[in-house]
Parts: structure tokens; sequence; C-alpha cells
């Protein structure tokens, strides 16, 4: 047999912004054969999502940085070409972390075998996946939301926010989103069954959302941060959670000057009786097998829906990642490898 | 009967910055006599605690303020004159709301009859009142303190403060206390048993709370909020959890300017999985049959010790409270009204 070469993006220098084309470089090499224990996998659909954005500077957040020179990481659907595990077979889809790559070698252990005939391959980087769980475990066991309450999420048609609002609304609560754009918010409302929506581009988006939660918010899911903060913290409840996921907003490094909103954020975690809490899905994990279960069902009743904005092969991935940090996407950002 | 005269201490002017004389008045008025279900009281003990000065402001904050020319709101130990109440007799103590006054009537059923026998009476304003019953409420349910791990709480010689860190290490946490002076450290370190103690006047305190804390710190109880955050923050473990009840340092209105410190602290409550929690101690108020029972319990065992600062005469609270918000008492602050 043939030798494999991987088709791979690279870091290749480390962003202070916006990351570009700059800061990737493309390169064939050559894949090992897969040792004992181990899989040759085909890359099919590649996810990218903002948290990459940490692994590409040279602080550690949650997570350790890609050393320059070496290869993205990221969450992939893979195919099974060779197999040296009893548990994996020549043409099985698993899920993996193969990062941005056509080919790779894996432990077979790190890996998930997907049913291709109970969901599309591609929803479990998505609404079967980490995003999908995120939003699960951050609304259910951080926000707990009530009946009646209400759920505000930004950037909501991407794949944490459009399932926390929907789970919202299954749990009894006002969904609120925002987005960019009058598109995104028309399908928020009739797509998606959100109560209202909100476009933070909108140059009185702090009145338009208060007038969308009349009742003031109970949970707001934080996973942008930046402009839109200053409009939900007015309307903040007594008692209000807030799950914090993400900060896209601030993650390309833009950083406000003053005046210090810290000690009146203080004030109001005391005088409102807020929560804030920072969470990455990982720490639920036990909570994993009740998410696919009932995240699978309530696709199956039509109470979940998704959508996915999937690009045309493997080069394209840094031009859509930065856009994804400008949210010029339009649903869950998929790459397709290869078919 | 001749009428009762309550010598009062009413709010004359919302301070802007530190309260001073100028914003009270003293003034003598007569008490109406007690109504069916009401009694007539006199004052033993008022308590000064730092929630008033939110009452002096004219912004609502988690109550609302005394309304200017009114008398001072505050808990007080007081005896019963005369009762129109089955449930109380003449000479009875009780946990009263009477204020800042030497006399007042009050409704029986907003009343608590207190045990001489059991503790001394002026415990029900801290170790067994509302102070006491902050730092076991806000530090077992929001803190959770596990063995081995490490509570920080400043103010530490204060009723909340002393309560958190004696809690802390009734539960098998490493108790740590910031204070104002060598003197107080010393208390913190040889009276209560805190594991140490680190002066906030020092110049190098953040190095100081650094060695002091050297597994970093697992649970803030925060109630002071300004410099003392600010050695605290960068020492946060992944998981810490910060009960919220006070700002002390913030409640004369000095204001940062800038950098803007949200960001950095909202960034970390995502990179390090941060609970961030406000709370009133009322809102646990199912709690409060447990916590007589155990913190009365740790009392009479010797693991829970208090100090109390008793000031002579009601026409001195003014001036007790003022140095109640820059720290000049050592223990918790009452004002001797009546014998």
């Amino acid at each position: 047999m043939a030798q494999t070469v991987s088709h791979q993006i690279r870091l290749a220098a480390r962003p202070e912004g916006r990351p570009g084309p700059e800061h990737f470089r493309a390169e064939d090499q050559p894949v090992p054969a897969p040792g004992e224990g181990q899989v040759l996998l085909q890359t099919l659909y590649l996810s990218l999502d903002p948290y990459m954005r940490g692994r590409m500077s040279a602080t550690k957040s949650y997570a350790d940085p890609v050393p320059l020179g070496e290869v993205m990481e990221g969450g992939t659907v893979s195919r099974v070409l060779e197999s040296r595990h009893p548990g994996f077979a020549p043409g099985d889809i698993v899920l993996s972390h193969s990062g941005w790559q056509s080919h790779a070698v894996a432990d077979a252990k790190g890996l998930h075998k997907l049913d291709p005939g109970a969901a599309p391959v591609s929803t479990a980087l998505g609404v079967l996946g980490m995003p999908g769980f995120t939003a699960y475990a951050g609304l259910l066991t951080i926000g707990r939301p009530q009946p009646g309450e209400t759920v505000v999420v930004a950037a909501a048609t991407g794949p944490v926010g459009s399932a926390v609002g929907q789970i919202a609304r299954i749990k009894g609560a006002r969904a609120v989103g925002i987005a960019g754009g009058a598109k995104k918010c028309a399908f928020l409302r009739d797509e998606l069954g959100f109560d209202a929506a909100v476009d933070h581009r909108a140059p009185d988006f702090a009145e338009q959302l208060r007038a969308a939660c009349p009742g003031g918010i109970d949970i707001y899911f934080e996973n942008v941060g930046g402009a839109v903060w200053d409009g939900v913290f007015p309307l903040l409840n007594t008692f209000a959670r807030i799950p914090v996921c993400g900060l896209v907003a601030q993650y390309n490094g833009a950083t406000a000057t003053g005046p210090d909103r810290l000690q009146g954020l203080m004030r109001e975690v005391l005088s409102r009786s807020l929560t804030i809490r920072g969470f990455i899905q990982r720490e639920f994990v036990a909570q994993r097998p009740d998410f696919l279960r009932e995240m699978a069902g309530w696709i199956a009743e039509g109470k979940v829906r998704y959508r996915e904005d999937v690009v045309e092969g493997l080069d394209r991935a840094p031009e859509a990642f930065a856009g994804l940090l400008e949210g010029r996407n339009f649903g869950k950002l998929l790459v397709r490898v290869a078919e």
C-alpha cells in the first residue's frame, strides 16, 4: 500500500488581533502506519469553533496553546481506512480530534464510533456534539431555567446559542436570541421558535433588547462578551444566573480602556444576588449519556432544529475561521474535507 | 404611667462619601402606647453593620433606603417594658429591629425571644445573629469548603469574617484572614486559630497573600471589595467560588477610573471556571434552625470564638459607625444603649 499523505494546515504565526491567512501554512506530510491499537483516519468534516482562537495565542487559557508550527487542533468526523484495534473496522465513521488535516493516525481509545443511520454524522460536531452539550450542561446545570423565566443568548444562530434557546423553550422559559442582522433574527423567530430576536448591530440594540425582555432577564447565557454585555447587564433580575462559556468578542484582543466597570459589576452581583459561573463542558462529562439521549429525542420530535454552514475544502478553513470570529457564518460552521 | 420618650438618631442628610456627624441628628420623641398585639421595648444593644451605609443613600440597593428625617434602621436586643401580646411579658429580652433609638413600640410577631441563660444576649446581633448566619450560609451553601482547600476572607476580625474562617477550619479547610494591622492579624492567628493572617495595609500585601496561599485560593469570601480584590484575583484556583456578601470598601463611593477590569474578570471566570455569587442571608432563611443549633454547639465546644467591640451610649453611634466603614472597630461593633 502506498504511503498516505496528509494535507495539513499548521499554525505559522501567533496573531495579535484578527487571525488571517498569514497565520497558517499548508503542508503535505506522510502519515505513519498505524501501530497496535491505532487506526488510520480520513477526515470527512472538520469543526471550526471559537475556542480555537485561544489555542492560537501563547497564553494558556483553560488548555495549552497549539505549539508554533504544529497542526491546528480541532474536532473531526473521520472514516477509518485501516484499523489495528479490534473495535474498529475500515469504513467505520468516528468522532475524533484529528485537527486541521486530511488524514491522521489516532489511538482507538480516544474515538467514538458514530451510527450514520441514527443522525447525519456531521451533527456529532454540532447539535449532538460539543456545542450542543455546552448548551445543555450550561443551561440546565448552571442556568436552571424555570417556566416563565426569560433566557437570553447571543450568537443565537450558532450551534450553542440555537440549542440554548430551544432547550429553554422546552423547559417552559421564554427564549430571546441576539444575532447579527435581520436575516438571522428572522431565522430565530420563524425557524427555531424563539420568542424574540434582537439584532446586536442595530443602533438602538439596548432599547430593543429591553423591549424584548419586559420582565427582565433571568438567565443570560454568555458566549460572546463585548458590547452585548452592556445591553444585558441592566436587565438582569434578582437571582439571575449567567453561565459563561465563551467570550468571542474578546478573543481577538480588543480591550476596553475605561471607565472601570468591575466595581459596578460587583455592586450589582451583591444587590441583585447574581450568579456568574464560567464553565467548560468537559466538567459535566457525567451528563453526556443523558444529553445524547435527550437531545436525540428532541431532534426526532422536531423540538430542536439545527442549521449547518458547510465550507468545501480544507484550504478554506483559515478564511472560514476568521469569518466565524466575526459572525459571518450562519449556523454550525463545518469544513467538508472529503466525501 | 408617664409617657415614654425615645431618644433617637435620625438620618439628617445623605452622605456623598464618608458619613459623619452632619448626616445624623438626635431627637427625643414620645413613644405611643402599644396597641393590641404590640409591645413597648427598651433598647439594650444596637448593632452597627456595614449594610447601613447603603440605607443612607437614595439609591435602592437590595433594600429601600431610610427616608430622610427618619430613625436610622438597625437590629437591636431589647427588653420588653409593656406587652399587649400573650407571648411576651415585661422583662423578656428579644431580638428586634428597633433602629437607632432608646425605646420603640413593635409588633410582637416580628420579635424573637432570647434566652439569656443560653448565651450572652448581645450574641444575637453577632455570632448567633445576622452576621454569623451570613458567614454560615454563604460559606457552606455557596463556598462549600472541602478538606484541604484554602479559604480567604477579609475583614477577618469582624463578625462575618471571623465566623467564616473558623467554620472553614471546622470543615477541614485552611483559613487565611485579611485584616488591618499587626494586632488584628495576631488575634486571628493566636486567638481564632486562622492558619495565616495578612495585613492589607502592608505595602507588599499581594506578595504576603501569595505566600500565605501556596496552593492558591479555592474560596474567597468577599465582604470588602476594593484593593483586596486585586491581590486575591490572581490566586484564584480553577473552580474557585466567590460568595459576595458585602463591598465595604466601595460603600463610601470611591470609584476606580480605569483601565477597565471587567474583561479581564470575565476572561478568568471563563478560563478558570470561577463562580461569583452575590447573596443576602435572608435568601437562606430555611437554614436558620440548623445554623442556630450548629453555631451554638461550636461556641460551646470552643470551636468558634467571637469578639465584641462595645461602644457606650447611643449618641456615639454615628461616630462609631463611621469608624466601622474604615475598619477602626475590633470585633463585632455594638452600642450599649441601656443596661
